[in-house]
């Protein structure tokens, strides 16, 4: 027991230490690794599971909303990030450049994919030439890179992994609802599969994709009351078209400009996982994204190892065919509380302990994760209950994470008390803004916070700027962020 | 009709230009297009469903096999590849270098990574400690870049797609097990899904990957008789190991090297996919990777329009319930005959016509793909036929192709019968090696042939080196190669 012990103090309270908690906990649940490239990671097999696993649902969204699969080449010519201005001038700083091959030298410098407006901007204007061409509905799933300069297993890493959606419009309308209809694909994934609360908005004009016209987000919060931003979604109107050409016949015998809209979730989304239902324990899973959704611990003397096993089994095959991921840890060179300590740790929504005692009467024992709530079940009922407890876990844990949220944001009149909800009380205000720029800036430099976004759906409207007093324009969002 | 005529004649006759033919067929197909990146293309949205569909299926059996994804840097520090010596020679004149990023020059080049031995090596090097951390078993689906003098989508490109699997293991034997397994579930995916006859056996040491103690591949032959390498399977014995300090802690308390494999398969199996089935019509893709499998086409007067519609959709209702993934054409400005054209162009499988008549006579017309057959199937026998059919065509697709590979290959005992059997008669030509890289290098510089492989299973064994006439030590099939 004094094992079980040392395995639960190696992860640093959150109380305590919550970036420290972070890296225990992904490092203890082997998630990830340093690799020997600056800022860059590597995605462990239970790190990159989990990836898979977004990788799935969202995938099954984006074609269920029409839009198919394509791949674009890793290399963008210089000369193409010339034809955006506002995007090669936020992009630049970041940008990794091959300069040679081999032994040759380049003529012209190609920069590695920090996303493909421009290059698919390339190719939709060869492929867009009539209106029957539109609307065209793409996504790539890729590696992108940003050599960021401070970075954070998945949150912020110089090479990360994403889909990004690149679709173009014979009509703004048309381009505005793709936009709309794409962070509501987010939402929806954000909140029934990663049991994640999100706040929708669009962000301020500082804040938006470098390029576009109207840039609107997903923003979650994190236990520590810090921000996450899940997702985006772009109306660029026609800014990539007019740099790169993209134009087609109207039904009214006019050329015209697309309107294009990008968008885009990475696995940032992980560590917004991770931070938002993780405890002192380690991981908390929801049960729709978790790989493995029940663990079978068999328990008891030598002597009933056989029986055990064989009813475990049984359990085992009924909850598959009944559509959970169950597999069981049936190690004999570690004890039972030892691996109660590390499924917990690893974010398994469902315990399921056997042991002799058990069988005799007839049940097994279901343990929560979210709870710690200890249920003898029958064995013939584990097939019905199980799913049902899975469905309360999921519940339970979006409940939980929005009552967090809840609790964590407030409206503020004044900077100081912005600067107290975001600092001392660790989370999210709710202030007017007058839309002018240096108001948000000066918010920025006084709390460290940014605005998040402007709520569709704010809480209450506020009528005053938090920082000049004036009349306020927009009701925001604040908070730090990641 | 004029029209369909002149769809069909848009595609160059194999027998005229096979590599025009190939081009023609995957622009038309809207497979893929040409990249504004040296030697890159863009995979299409119907070219990268095929990928998709040989992800899926691969992916399925990587699994089975108890192997885990996961995701390395894209970036490799030029050090990593001094340390394997032949790996280095090998990839160099290939790789591009990143060397500044943002206006900031790198202090290390970084190589834009050709595959992953390296980098997964050094990771490997911290994670294998015991002999409990092995096998070590982990694949990673990823873009990688060679910078090719000649490039053929698909089949040679700058960039590419491809799954690489790289596993560490305790002893020789079970390493070279694993090189074994891998090779055939290669095997069973490209004969089974893909419906592609390949030869398996191993690499001449000249032909083998840079750092390997062994390759084996499996070589497919294409229509005009050349050579497609479909996928190989390495065993890297310890040099790896060696070169990245991969140790453990063997039972026996010894420190010992692992023992390494790696084994990829890229996105050249779509070009082989192209190559062996097209015909002068053009695509023709085996129906268990077939996106579509059945395209229906609704037929007759507009005022009929409604009501086969009606029936076509119950038609499609049933297949998809009987698990056909099948899809209708319902335009109403392109004539049937154009859309026959089209689909058949596009290679789906099967074709369903559904006009009035039919109706009346309470049927569909089938037509297949492979065959042109034309078959009228009662409407209530459709999900049992059509899936037969499937399956016929699926195994005729496999056995033609098994045909004409046999066809096209013979024994020879001469560098001048070789040399016609490659050339003239375009196919294979299996011959005695005395083991001499000299009597291997003087075939292709007299035939522009190169060795695929050393058959683990020859149709016979030769006994003379097909260049010095000395006895030979191997029987080798020798082709000349995309």
């Amino acid at each position: 027991m004094a094992k079980d012990k040392e395995f639960v103090q190696a992860i640093t309270p959150q109380s305590e230490d919550f970036s420290r908690w972070y890296i225990d906990v992904i490092t203890k649940a082997d998630l990830m690794d340093y690799a020997p490239v600056r800022g860059c990671i590597v995605f462990k097999p239970d790190g990159f599971e989990l990836w898979e696993a977004c990788q799935r649902e969202l995938d099954r969204r984006f074609k269920e909303t029409g839009h198919r699969n394509a791949y674009f080449p890793l290399f963008i010519p210089e000369s193409f990030f010339q034809k955006e201005k506002e995007h090669v001038e936020g992009f630049n700083p970041e940008l990794p450049w091959v300069t040679e091959v081999g032994d040759e030298k380049l003529e012209e410098r190609l920069a590695v994919r920090p996303t493909s407006e421009t290059i698919i901007g390339h190719m939709y204007s060869q492929w867009v030439q009539s209106y029957r061409d539109l609307p065209l509905l793409i996504n790539q799933w890729a590696n992108v890179v940003r050599w960021e300069k401070r970075t954070l297993p998945f949150l912020r890493t110089s090479e990360f992994l994403w889909q990004e959606g690149h679709t173009a419009h014979a009509t703004e309308q048309e381009a505005r609802e793709e936009t709309a209809r794409m962070l509501d694909v987010y939402t929806d994934f954000v909140e029934n599969e990663l049991a994640i609360p999100v706040l929708r908005g669009q962000k301020t004009p500082s804040e938006q994709f470098p390029g576009a016209v109207a840039t609107y987000s997903i923003e979650a919060m994190m236990k520590d009351g810090k921000a996450v931003q899940a997702g985006t979604s772009h109306y660029l109107g026609d800014n990539f078209a007019r740099g790169f050409e993209i134009k087609f016949l109207d039904k009214d015998n006019e050329r015209k400009y697309a309107h294009t809209t990008s968008w885009g979730m990475s696995t940032r989304i992980l560590g917004a996982l991770i931070m938002v239902h993780g405890d002192d324990r380690g991981l908390q899973l929801p049960p729709r994204i978790a790989p493995t959704q029940v663990i079978v611990i068999p328990i008891g003397p030598a002597k009933a190892r056989e029986q055990v096993l064989a009813a475990a089994e049984q359990v085992i095959t009924s909850l598959r065919a009944a559509g959970v991921r169950v597999r069981m840890d049936a190690r004999d060179d570690v004890s039972p509380g030892w691996k109660f300590n590390e499924y917990e740790m690893r974010g398994i929504p469902l315990r399921l302990e056997i042991g002799p005692r058990d069988l005799e009467a007839g049940q097994a024992i279901v343990v929560r994760r979210d709870t710690g709530e200890k249920t003898p079940v029958a064995l013939t009922d584990l097939t019905t209950i199980v799913p049902q407890w899975l469905t309360l876990v999921q519940t339970g844990m979006l409940a939980n994470a929005r009552e967090f949220l809840r609790s964590h944001s407030q409206s503020v009149s004044s900077i100081e008390d912005l600067h107290t909800v975001v600092r001392a009380e660790k989370g999210f205000a709710l202030a007017g803004w007058c839309g002018d720029a240096a108001c948000e800036a000066k918010v920025k430099e006084v709390t460290g916070a940014t605005s998040r976004n402007i709520p569709f759906d704010p809480p209450e409207q506020i009528t005053t700027c938090v920082t000049c007093q004036k009349p306020a324009l927009h009701t925001v969002w604040f908070g730090r962020s990641y």
